[in-house]
């Protein structure tokens, strides 16, 4: 019972806020400093609360009434709160606008993706593709100021996202004019889900298959102006609609275009790889691969934002856990926080674990990207690629794995929080239900997870068959860091788990042996090499396979039956992968907690151990297989779990405190700081949705159909 | 490439017409036989095709506009349909209703809810808790033929769902008048979510703590009424509001109540089982338990549910991947269909097989429940009651598992088949991402699934030590047909697979023998019974320990101490009945199979193969420790997996085909039996967003944001 007045806000403190005060009584850290060690030091913490701030004071980021505006409000709204924004964009530092950018992509999904898709996809284009004479120009058109010009980024069309290749916009040189002409073939070439083209975009930066004198060279980058930024109408020959109602995301205006013969100055192909030349003369790249980078970006901010996102949800659940009850033991004078029950605990703290562990993976991977752009940045002409190169490919395939499995982490993350909400976590103003409609797509754009899963395992099995070609040839494979295991897996898949197993019993004593960090870290490498060199095993059986008869020339043959091998190991490949990632998190997230200041070492250590055991006890098949730990181990693991999370869950609270997330950043009654949640919520759902005096349809349809007449018919009589 | 006129829909046959078309040249089976085989005959099939026709030609009923409508014009669209239904409910023999119903679950599960609330729960609270002359009584008002009546269900309060007993409204019986005052005592007491409660009902069925004399008799239900049906106006001391913004079933008018002193006649209380009679005296019934029996029916038709709202996920799904193409093998002149990818038949026709299991057991379980309800129906007053409650009890926690286990595979399923859309998935328009919002709700409703199957896994730890404590006895336990396995688990768990492990290189040679039937069925019972044993070992293990001490007359302390042994093994408890049901699901699948026709039971026979070959290469674990297979059974079987899917994939259309849904209750593009898919995509995208000159807001937001002016601010100088 919360209080006896049912409507009115109380400011004394009520049962579910005391429920939430007695979380913070003794927190076995400091929190304040474990916000400031989580985001990288006192300074970053104001930084964020200034942003955080910022946006709460101006009303145009109000989030509280979404669920109730249509989505031409939304998409209105979200428009007009780029003013405050775009300021930023010329005048910041790099770095502290991705900070900011960071916090509104919590904030508010769908501003974070209108706004990425003129900077991240559409000035990144330019900057990765575009020479440093077209940049400027652009720049000087006003590019990166947002003046006059609103960028899109037209890659994927109604047929095609996956394979860019077979893309079927063509871009035709016209000699004479020296211009190329820009041109939809067919119903399944009309790009399709461009960000900011259904409203908003002054220029588009279009993929398309270049075609010069009758031949085709492959898909380019085309900067294409679509509307009169002074009118805010079509130009001639653009076809423009709204791709319409999405599962979330609702701020941004995805919709699709169509090209009907529109020219466009040469100078407007981008050609800082690819050239074409006044006569038609088409000059290709020496290094191709050096375009891979502008895609990094990308996947690298979805690791971070994978971090982010699930401190959020976690912030609502865990709150809501620790004030929520529900059933009372015998005797008991109240009923038992949801968080006390073991199963509630079996649900939510292995996600706090992993969000902990996106988190420290989320800015590894981001320093590893920022010192690899520096390397490219300072590549001088003539120099020798090769190192380059390799940490590229690496940088590429690590990026496009995490990307897939952090993002699908978060979207079962997101709606295994929500459950715990029971009922009122179907409500659109509980936060979490919105939350996972907007992130979904995550997993799909910038790369399909499935897709970019398979990239990796690709990478994984092509490092795999490297070392054991060196190894024939008693050299060593050359490997990046991350994946420099696999020069040594017959050695790896050797060890086996020092912890001893009691001969008499054939029980495991000492579980917490098995959570030791490095123990860990080696049953994830272990069942990483196993999985990988199941992979590379499965494809080189079936190469041998499908090379039968085919001969040493026929290159083509060859391509073919290499793709096939590719696709028979496909499965094991894909699984190999994830095992990969979630081993690597792993070693991300003990890397980061090694830098912790003493006194937050121990709750982070014991976060470092749930993942460990979660990770064992969920996929159990993996580690078993593997060979490095027994059954022993496995069932010892499993049966730590209990104390393990007894343990977690003291410092649930604390830890989500530590997100240090404000009420506007959180957005959900149930995730308030206060844990006043069941005032708040009724507040914000009965301001929002006012009592009626009766339906608006009542006369229309509830009416009738309660007063239609019933009468049994009557028919009249035959006579047969 | 589609056609060359990209806005016109063509007749001809286009490339993906053909694509879908080659897919059923040659059916390995007769199609239109499976449908009969799965509707249960060709007269169930026509019934039904009568009910998919009348709601299609029906304009009230259409769903192509639904993404576009507001909450308000959802609502009142799904009102409206009443009409066309009530008066089959009081004129249509209960199996036909029934099944009407289950055909429009699947086509609109907002209205399916909205009649729900009146038919399911508000009618079907009377028919298990009125006495015979109270259920005349409301009959005769309008109860079944909803007229001058429209009932809503109030059990859930704001603060307490699952935990019925704590409901905090009472019922206070008021001697002088003979009435009952109900009334919302606090806050957290406000009912919520009460479908129908909103707008439309008329009167409620109100779960309330029942006070006499001052004293509590627990939860019992009472008829209040809360709107005058010809005003539609709310009654004295009744507030009410909406409950607003859902996930998703938008049509339902879900709404919060709160009572404010409201008095209802003595005889408005339900008292089938508990009477309280005019002095004040109440009576408890004999048998409490046989009012569980109105809870099977709801959690029944979830089952079903499940497997009819899977089918119409993978219409769609496998459709679809039969149309896509996306990269080309080397040499190859088109691309590859998405289903001819190993890892796409990894991602969807497991689910297939879960779609057939969910299909076959929904069917067994409504037999059973059938069966269940005509055995309590013929109860004479004195018979023993033993048999019918223990089949009662069995049937009662079986359900709540299946519930549990079907709505949350269903979930996962629709979500995997919208991620394999691609981008496309993300869309409104092409019916998952709508499909997985409305179904979201059923793994809370109608009893959360963690704590129904918490609840299952009681009744299994209960056999299998009834069982324990019968053997000591040197007597058999006597156990419902499902559980009956439980009475011999030491045997059970003894048992190896005969299927031979090649002692020379270890492994297993044959691995179709592994995928046995009646070896996949003991290695499911074997994984169950792993699971059950060693939740009750843990649950006997935390008892004695917690038992120390307790002295054997202190009944409360001996109760606490059962509650902390149920909760230190709750974790262990529910995968055991996570794995029973699992389990339990391959078991009526294969019976169901067997009654197939002759020409019918190839191709179900091999999904029986995939259900059973992906739940052990998935849940590797739960096998592996159970000892039955061994990791060369479990290898071989994930080997065999790709030669498996390989065979199903060839029938996967024609599957889908025989579950024989219309284009109108598939309602999307992708899943259009004529594969035009996106032409059809086209049309409906552009017909619901009529393209724009320009942004509705163009002037108010666009324009001053391209063109503010950006200037170099001067600032005046300081002479310091
Ligand atoms: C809200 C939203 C916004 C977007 N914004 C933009 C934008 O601004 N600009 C832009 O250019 N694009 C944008 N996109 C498009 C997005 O990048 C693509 O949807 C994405 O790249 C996937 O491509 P696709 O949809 O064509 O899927 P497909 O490539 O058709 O994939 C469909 C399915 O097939 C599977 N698959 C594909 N290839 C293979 C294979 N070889 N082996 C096995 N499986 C395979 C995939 O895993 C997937 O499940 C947006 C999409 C959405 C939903
Ligand atoms: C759209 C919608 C329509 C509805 N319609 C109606 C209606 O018409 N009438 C009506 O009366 N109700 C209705 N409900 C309410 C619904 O039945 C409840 O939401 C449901 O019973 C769960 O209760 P709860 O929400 O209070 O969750 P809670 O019981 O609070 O559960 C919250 C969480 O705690 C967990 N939990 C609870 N107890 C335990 C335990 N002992 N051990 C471990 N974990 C536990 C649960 O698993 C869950 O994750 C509706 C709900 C929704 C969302």
């Amino acid at each position: 019972m919360t209080s006896t007045t049912t409507t009115t806000m109380i400011a004394a403190p009520n049962r579910e806020m005391a429920a939430l005060a007695e979380e913070r009584a003794a927190p076995a850290f400091p929190v304040r400093d474990m916000t400031y060690f989580l985001d990288g030091g006192k300074d970053a913490t104001e930084l964020k609360e200034r942003f955080m701030l910022e946006l709460e004071r101006d009303p145009v980021w109000r989030k509280d009434d979404w669920p109730n505006l249509t989505l031409p409000e939304m998409r209105e709204r979200t428009m007009a709160k780029a003013r405050l924004i775009v300021n930023f964009l010329a005048n910041e530092p790099v770095h502290v606008f991705r900070a900011r950018m960071a916090v509104i992509s919590t904030v508010d999904p769908g501003f974070w993706t209108r706004l990425g898709v003129h900077y991240g996809l559409f000035f990144g284009a330019l900057q990765s593709q575009a020479t440093s004479n077209q940049l400027t120009y652009w720049v000087q058109k006003g590019a990166l100021a947002v003046h006059n010009m609103y960028g899109c980024f037209l890659m994927t069309e109604m047929g095609h996202g996956s394979n860019v290749q077979a893309l079927e916009t063509t871009a035709t040189f016209d000699e004479a004019s020296d211009e190329f002409v820009i041109h939809t073939p067919s119903l399944t070439a009309t790009k399709w889900w461009i960000g900011g083209a259904a409203h908003t975009a002054t220029h588009g930066t279009v993929y398309a298959q270049l075609i010069v004198r009758g031949k085709r060279h492959g898909v380019k980058v085309f900067v294409v102006p679509l509307r009169d930024p002074k009118a805010g109408t079509l130009l001639p020959g653009i076809s423009i609609g709204d791709c319409g109602k999405k599962f979330g995301r609702d701020g941004i205006d995805n919709g699709w275009v169509q090209f009907t013969n529109v020219r466009i100055p040469r100078s407007y192909m981008l050609m800082k790889h690819t050239q074409v030349k006044r006569d038609g003369t088409v000059i290709d790249p020496p290094l191709a691969q050096l375009s891979y980078g502008a895609l990094i970006q990308g996947r690298v901010a979805m690791v971070v934002d994978s971090g982010n996102t699930a401190k959020k949800a976690l912030t609502i659940a865990i709150r809501y856990g620790a004030i929520r009850r529900q059933f009372a033991s015998p005797g008991a004078d109240q009923e038992t926080k949801l968080l006390d029950y073991t199963i509630h605990q079996h649900r939510l703290l292995p996600l706090l674990a992993q969000t902990f562990a996106m988190h420290f993976a989320g800015r590894e991977v981001d320093a590893m990207y920022t010192a690899l752009m520096e390397q490219l940045d300072s590549v001088q002409p003539g120099q020798d690629m090769t190192t380059v190169l390799e940490t590229l490919k690496e940088t590429h395939a690590t990026s496009a794995g995490l990307k897939a499995y952090c993002t699908w982490t978060t979207l079962n993350l997101i709606e295994q929080c929500r459950q715990t909400l029971g009922g009122h976590g179907y409500s659109e103003y509980t936060g979490l239900a919105p939350m996972l409609k907007d992130w979904a797509v995550q997993c799909t754009w910038e790369g399909d997870n499935t897709v970019l899963t398979l990239q990796l395992g690709r990478f994984l099995v092509s490092c795999c068959r490297e070392a054991i070609t060196a190894k024939t040839k008693g050299t060593r494979a050359k490997l990046g860091a991350g994946v420099a295991y696999l020069a040594q897996v017959p050695e790896i898949l050797k060890r086996v788990c020092p912890v001893p197993v009691d001969a008499a019993s054939g029980e495991v004593t000492d579980a917490m042996a098995v959570l030791d960090p490095s123990i860990l870290r080696t049953a994830f490498e272990v069942a990483a090499a196993c999985a990988v060199a199941k992979a590379t095993r499965e494809f080189e059986t079936a190469l041998s396979k499908h090379m039968q008869g085919v001969s040493a020339t026929n290159k083509k043959a060859r391509a073919a039956a290499t793709e096939r091998a590719h696709e028979d190991s496909a499965h094991a490949r894909f699984v190999a992968a994830k095992t990969h990632s979630m081993g690597y998190l792993f070693g991300k997230f003990v890397d980061g907690v090694a830098k912790a200041p003493a006194d937050l070492a121990a709750p982070l250590h014991r976060l470092v151990q749930l993942y460990g055991a979660h990770a064992i006890t969920e996929h159990a098949g993996v580690f078993l297989t593997s060979g490095y730990l027994t059954a022993a181990h496995v069932s010892a693991v499993q049966t730590a779990m209990n104390a393990l999370l007894r343990n977690v869950r003291k410092d649930a609270v604390p830890l989500v405190d530590a997100f240090n997330l404000t009420d506007f950043v959180v957005g959900s009654p149930f995730g308030a700081k206060d844990g006043n949640i069941y005032e708040r919520y009724f507040e914000r759902v009965t301001k929002l949705n006012p009592p009626l005096p009766k339906a608006p349809y009542f006369e229309s349809t509830i009416k009738p159909l309660l007063e239609r007449g019933i009468q049994d018919e009557e028919y009249p009589e035959l006579e047969d």
